[in-house]
């Protein structure tokens, strides 16, 4: 097959089932050409996942396809804004039909969940599987929600409970990467994280800040209070634990691609009420505070953090 | 060094030196947030490169990171948009600093060259090297030139001289790589083509198509035939041959990064004023057609076209 083929065959939108009026020109010349409204600011984001580091080689392709958009549509989410177009560079070892069909297929399923539209890409060989997404969202001028922005005072939360992908790799790990061995809640946590799209969106009213969790609770959280110059306390009893879950994968197991935000406590009955409108739980689980310091308290008592306190591909 | 060290030694911009006010947050969050204006549509590309496929382990970093910005330039210039705003996808297989300093030193070079900002991106752990870029332009609502308008009786253009990169490429091949065997003229051809986009914007008033020639002219040409529904007659002794290359190369050589446009005649003088204000070189090589089919002329007879027609990465 040539790459057109290739492009024809798994990656034009199904009967464009998803007809976008503002993509004027999608997959096929130089470049995709988007008409955008006045008032609104472009959100611009990338997430990659590379075999062997971020997956394993027996990961069926469409779980890879979901989960390679999820991610990346977690990120507008983080800003409040409304994910609209995607740019694919997939690098390929060999051409396996099989694989391609399955992939793109949980690609579009993930697409059409959340309302996006490919509209070009980049197709590469290459020895390893290396699958590169950009998304390109809106939000109306202002109304991004930064992770730079947390007070002292505020309220943490976040969405859903947390630790059940991480568990999901453990159980991998444990059993030779044999995807049947996964149960049906770890293989949704791992592959097809919910993104409370909605719910996010309705954030600027209320929060102060905002991120995505994916390298682990305390990692993502340090980094929030680094871009905001604050410290925090996490009360260890309130953290929102998955079902047969260990805590450390709460704390530093990753792959959760649930929200993190801050919020002044006096909208706190206002937060609860719009998560429950939009199907969304959140936990409330500490508050920031003056200073740099990330502290875990437990039933009142200050804790050591963890020496593993998440995932950097670098450190 | 961790992701954010990395970052911030190598990939944030030398002092601001590009400020753009639309750039409204740039590296760090969950995303970059850009500004739009009112009357412009978004142009969207992604042009990667992987090693031991489009560049061997060789390549001095510097050339790589300047090429790897120039390729996806090109593709705003085919568009006659105006290039803005890069996020970055860099899949390295181990932290060489040396390496890092010379590739931001030349990727931040050629983003000088041609205004970009690098808003973002994403940093991974990989085996092989894989250099994924994305860019985003704009365009005035409507101006956008697309590669499917040719028409029959159209002259079909191309910027610069053809077939240089590709000798460099052949040379490589004959000396082991040795970089050192390159003359300066086929490495600049190679690793740094002048990308004309004042020429390229000013083009939609006077061109029907245009598209940018990246895989070798006959391959290029036969996607931009197809995308119009048009034919061709291309005369070979009208091709501009960079000085001791082969015709193969500037046919079928690929890497060229020279603009491919076709244009009525009665623009002809225009085009050429045109050119030359904007110290680019022009040569008509052919015509479009009705019909489908690409031919080859050469003093008046019809030539058979070479069986190794250009670069598809999967056929």
């Amino acid at each position: 097959m040539t790459e057109a083929e290739i492009i024809q065959r798994f990656f034009k939108a199904p009967a464009q089932a998803l007809a976008d009026p503002d993509v004027l020109l999608g997959i096929g010349d130089d470049a995709a050409l988007i008409q955008i409204e006045d008032g609104q600011q472009l959100v611009v984001s990338s997430d990659s996942m590379v075999i062997d580091r971020h997956f394993v080689a027996q990961t069926p392709a469409y779980d890879l396809g979901y989960k390679l958009v999820s991610v990346n549509v977690s990120d507008m989410a983080a800003m409040a804004a409304t994910p609209r177009w995607l740019t694919l560079n997939l690098s390929l070892n060999d051409v396996d039909e099989v694989w391609l069909k399955d992939f793109s297929a949980g690609l579009f399923a993930a697409m059409a969940r959340y309302h996006l539209i490919l509209v070009g890409g980049d197709m590469l060989r290459s020895t390893e599987l290396n699958l590169g997404l950009q998304i390109i969202g809106t939000v109306s001028a202002g109304k991004a929600l930064l992770r730079s922005n947390a007070k002292p005072g505020d309220d943490i939360y976040v969405s859903g409970s947390l630790g059940l992908a991480a568990s999901a790799v453990a159980t991998l790990k444990q059993e030779r990467n044999e995807h049947a061995k996964l149960t049906a809640a770890q293989a949704a946590a791992l592959y097809r994280p919910p993104i409370h799209i909605a719910f996010a969106q309705a954030l600027p009213e209320l929060c102060h800040a905002a991120m995505d969790l994916s390298d682990g609770l305390l990692l993502d959280l340090q980094r929030l209070l680094t871009a905001s110059g604050v410290g925090a306390v996490i009360h260890c009893e309130k953290l929102p634990l998955a079902e047969s879950v260990d805590e450390s994968m709460a704390l530093s197991g990753g792959e959760d691609y649930a929200l993190l935000f801050t919020a002044p406590a006096a909208v706190a009955s206002k937060l609860q009420a719009l998560a429950t409108a939009e199907g969304c739980v959140i936990n409330c689980i500490g508050s920031i505070c003056a200073g740099d310091e990330l502290r875990l308290v437990r039933n009142g008592q200050s804790e050591a953090l963890p020496s593993h306190a998440g995932f950097d591909h670098f450190s």
